[in-house]
């Protein structure tokens, strides 16, 4: 059997009881290491100085989590999953495999490939739900039934400024519905000229914040000029959500390219227009300045 | 401190570890009994005969739930949380309180009321997030990216046909997403009879299934002829997801109509014809006829 397990979202505690189990039982656990920060090279992780930026409540990974399971964890990086899915799946039919992921194991494609290349090998599967950001960016208040599509936002260069995030909010947009916008995370990137050389040597991981996220979408919406919103449209920044730190800050997508929420993951919602009375009551305890918020609250929610 | 707790969509070990460590050091442990079938009627679900129709891997509650927790559970029904909620609240500026719910705290809007009241009375709140049906549908192959907001469908009767879910779908399918239908559970309703005779007589629980939805969405399109869906549109009927009797069948809104997904609980999802091809590869192994699958696919999908 091929389990895959959900690990939620903050610590190494966030796994379900019936997710312990597997892990405690299993043949080998293996730990998917390349689409969360919770997921970060494994000897940094460790080091004390990389975590001095970083929550400790954040690092699922590791020692913590290699003593908490009683099992030891074998890091499967973005080449393993995508080129070496049959060491992973090897003698599954008979024994059992855990694939750890954090948050859910449906949150991300490459989990379907492996079950597409286990379904092909006659190996059963069964998944172990979780928290994902999906869901539980509802602890901002807003009602995830009023959510479109989920988008996701890039590192800009220079020469790569991708604006396709921009079309799809002004779907959910125009039907007033509020958007979930996941930032780019960047793990085990080589730099071009590493690259050029062969050599395996990579960046730091740069994790992208709520910050840097509004301007990225108040500079796309300067060019395109569609109006899909404004400086002044309200949006929820969330950071280390499920976490002891979590930290939210509502305010206009101005005040939020210049709010600071601390260490990764960040996260942000741009409100749709539907948003009702209820919600705002929730989330005005979150306002970076209590008077902007009710004047663009007037002026474009809830009409 | 109030607690709310996720605990997640199967059974009693879908709690996560942190969640497990905080019921039982709470004061107090509420269990929201109103909005799940886990949560149906303390005596109903203890009672061998009732179980009868039902999944005994579904039933989170009470005896298994009380001796696994080790801690007495305290029933907290719709007028208890909507009308007692500072009996909940009390006491938890300086002790525990752990208010339960089935799959992710932030999943319905009472709990934000709960929220809101406990700010009120300066109490501290933290949630412990978990899997929701929300993101567990993701179990179907689809990707959660492309799904717009959430309708809910209830139950018709002669004289209540609400068809607002079907403005929400024509929203959703005008920009390709696909829709996550969740269906009513009719938990501790009285008869009108009994109503006005003012008796506290309930009527047995039920429980929407796929087919029923399925004829109801059906009936609506029939009715408005906007075209929003066919009877050959693809959908995906999910039942007991999470649970090891998950059972998933893809099929036109005509076939799944007339299938059989057995015990509660039920969604459904209508494909958004935005879906891709890898989602195809997934969903197709649990077609109820492959052919009619792929002609319909040909028609509508990822066109």
């Amino acid at each position: 059997m091929l389990y895959l397990v959900g690990l939620g979202l903050a610590d190494e505690t966030d796994i379900t009881v019936k997710g312990l189990e597997v892990v405690r039982r299993a043949e080998r656990v293996y730990l998917e290491a390349y689409t969360s920060i919770l997921l970060v090279d494994k000897a940094k992780l460790v080091s004390p100085q990389s975590l001095s930026g970083l929550d400790l409540a954040l690092t699922v990974l590791t020692v913590s989590q290699e003593s908490f399971y009683g099992r030891e964890v074998i890091i499967a990086d973005r080449e393993l999953v995508e080129s070496g899915s049959d060491d992973i799946l090897q003698g599954a039919q008979e024994k059992d495999v855990a694939f750890l992921v954090v948050g859910d194991p449906f949150g991300a494609t490459t989990h379907t490939d492996l079950v597409l290349r286990a379904r092909e090998l006659s190996i059963p599967v069964r998944s172990i739900a979780n928290a994902s950001i999906l869901n539980a960016i509802g602890a901002t208040g807003l009602q995830l039934y009023n959510f479109g599509q989920t988008v996701s936002m890039v590192f800009f260069t220079d020469t790569w400024r991708p604006s396709s995030f921009y079309d799809r909010i002004k779907e959910n947009a125009s039907i007033g519905l509020h958007t979930l916008v996941l930032v780019d995370i960047k793990v085990k990137e080589q730099s071009y000229e590493d690259m050029a050389r062969g050599r395996k040597v990579y960046q730091p991981p740069r994790y992208m914040t709520v910050a840097q996220c509004a301007s990225q979408m108040l500079e796309i919406e300067e060019e395109r000029k569609e109006g899909v919103y404004a400086s002044d449209s309200l949006a929820i920044g969330a950071a280390r959500v499920g976490s002891t730190e979590q930290k939210l800050a509502c305010g206009t997508l101005e005040e939020l390219a210049q709010a600071d929420l601390g260490p990764p993951l960040h996260s942000l919602v741009l409100l749709g227009k539907r948003a009702h009375d209820l919600e705002r009551d929730y989330i005005r305890a979150f306002a970076i300045n209590p008077d902007t918020f009710d004047a663009s609250w007037k002026m474009y929610y809830n009409s």
